[in-house]
């Protein structure tokens, strides 16, 4: 059967590196005779430019119908100056309400033949492979946003964070069923001894774990977290935490791997609902120049196999196209140390493909 | 005139710890002439077991009273499990707000004889000489943290982040102040993409930052923020951000430099209220042993004669011994290398001393 994707280049980069995932796709198909239907549809600057709306109608229609949604980067130095809700980045927020992705799965992965890119030590980062799982469509990000002024006449803003029961429920499962799938470790980071939402998420916590016994427990404050990543990341296999602390989480956990340009990501919804992005921005300074990374981009597109096409054996082609592609020394310039020859963006993904 | 420090020992290795940086001020009054008055309080567990109460009332007038208090640490296994407002931790809470301490300073420095004590590699964190400048008694820390239901029933939970135009313009300001006695240069970290507390924190930033026209300005969202420290620290000079985004920042910060008990840090309030602690924590596994580092005690000592004392050239003899006896070699536990010999918690105190 078809499996229609949306795809939604965006800005900068975005189009570069989209261009490169759709021809890896196209071979996929060849090859396993899969089949897809890639409709293509302006989201962020762009769409701004062109309707008024980072996130106008269609697109939005037309990801909701879709079997799942490929997005390659919003934002530009262009838009930076108009009102929050008029921004590229909106079209990311609308999506994930619109379509309900209330889990963002981050891998942070250091490849062995790229463990030199980290600023960490060799011996701290290899073999580092953890997940974060991030909720996100909850929290402060979705509470009320406020400018008030106080009886004396101050000036005040208030954000509210708020988490229901069921909303930690779903993503602390999801967090424990993916670790069942990997190494059984479970770090669940709060903030317990501060706020309520973190208390309520302790409590769900120890709830879930009752359903998998085999599944080891760690639990952390955030800012433990923050220092335990940069002390010894390789204790982690899965974190799960809420919205916020998901961004900064994930992050920082992305950097420790000195190469945001391999990582990929997938946000996945209730039913069939899910987006799939490179974790890196829309780095409008190199856009359209031909040398921008695509493999963040094409393991995305392998995640969407895998999880909302349940393709297995495809996506692990892909994985396995790009990890040879980079045993073989190929690399784009943000991958490259010096004096190393770089590929551009189209002859990476030419040279995944012909590794597929 | 004799300066009056209310001194709290609290749980764990604060005790040990304590112990030598007051050994350290006493022989800096010998050599340069000041004076102390040390009056001893309970704070945290040994306060719970002793009054039941984190905070006694005794302990905080005293500290009211003081001309600056001197933490060691709190917290341990044994009170883990008591409710959060009975709780060691509680103490920290209770003596920010009711000193007023709005402002919490916590420097992250890599000494050139402890580089390799960090995970990161030596040319990215040698000659990191940062300071975070926390809010310290606004933000949702303070605001309300509650649990309810809503109409069908499901259980919810909701804290609120606050932060009015003076309370933000305080902290923004000192930073700045700061950073004119340092390389110039400001990081204001938020979430203003998302965040009204942070909108309105740039909007202060943007004002205060005029009268500091040499100060160079950077603004970060704290998910960019905790990638930068991990790629590149040598970047800051001054980090400037509201109270949990500095709690998650400072942790890892200090953690990239890799030797947690040589950081100190400082409290400050309005007025004379001033606190002074080591950032790292109780360590009830090694309490008592004789073995804990007491250098980032000794540390803050020092910062709090520089800050609420203005006796500079005692602070800057107190470092200058500590770097001394660092290049000489002597190591505490926590900073040896394998095959290092190691020195006792008195020894290292005494060794400081002997410098002085
Ligand atoms: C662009 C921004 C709104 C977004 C977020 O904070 O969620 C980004 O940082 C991310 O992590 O996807
Ligand atoms: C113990 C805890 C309440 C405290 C905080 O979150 O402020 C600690 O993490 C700190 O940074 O001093």
């Amino acid at each position: 059967m078809t499996k229609k994707i949306a795809v939604l280049p965006g800005d900068g980069i975005g189009p570069d590196i989209i261009a490169e995932a759709v021809k890896v796709l196209k071979k996929v198909e060849q090859k396993f005779g899969t089949s897809y239907q890639f409709d293509e549809y302006p989201v962020g600057g762009c769409a701004i430019d062109q309707t008024g709306e980072p996130l106008p109608a269609d697109t939005l229609n037309a990801c909701l119908a879709s079997d799942a949604v490929l997005l390659g980067a919003v934002g530009g130095f262009k838009w930076d100056n108009l009102p929050g809700n008029k921004r590229p980045e909106a079209a990311l927020l609308g999506l994930r309400k619109e379509l309900g992705l209330y889990a963002n799965l981050r891998p942070a992965i250091v490849y062995p033949s790229l463990v030199g890119a980290s600023t960490l030590k060799e011996e701290v980062v290899s073999g580092v492979d953890l997940l974060v799982v991030r909720e996100l469509t909850g929290g402060i990000y979705f509470g009320e946003h406020k400018r008030t002024t106080t009886e004396d006449g101050t000036e005040k803003a208030i954000d509210v964070l708020e988490y229901t029961r069921p909303e930690i429920e779903r993503i602390v499962r999801l967090a424990f069923e993916l670790a069942m799938k990997r190494r059984k470790k479970v770090t669940s980071v709060d903030k317990a001894n501060i706020i309520e939402t973190s208390r309520l998420w302790r409590e769900v916590v120890a709830e879930v774990r009752k359903d998998f016994p085999e599944v080891e427990v760690d639990q952390q404050y955030v800012d433990n977290c923050a220092m335990q990543l940069v002390r010894n990341p390789k204790q982690f296999d899965v974190i799960v935490t809420e919205n916020m602390f998901g961004d900064i989480l994930s992050d920082e956990a992305a950097m420790l791997t000195g190469s945001i340009g391999m990582l990929a990501s997938a946000s996945i919804g209730a039913g069939n609902n899910a987006m799939y992005e490179p974790i890196h921005g829309s780095a409008p300074d190199i856009a359209g120049m031909n040398i921008a990374n695509p493999i963040a981009t094409i393991l995305s597109a392998a995640m969407m196999l895998r999880f909302s096409f349940n393709q297995v054996k495809e996506a692990d082609a892909i994985e396995t196209a790009v990890a040879a592609v980079l045993e073989k020394g190929l690399r784009t310039g943000d991958l490259a140390v010096k004096g190393q020859p770089t590929l551009s963006t189209t002859e990476m993904g030419a040279a995944i493909i012909e590794e597929l």
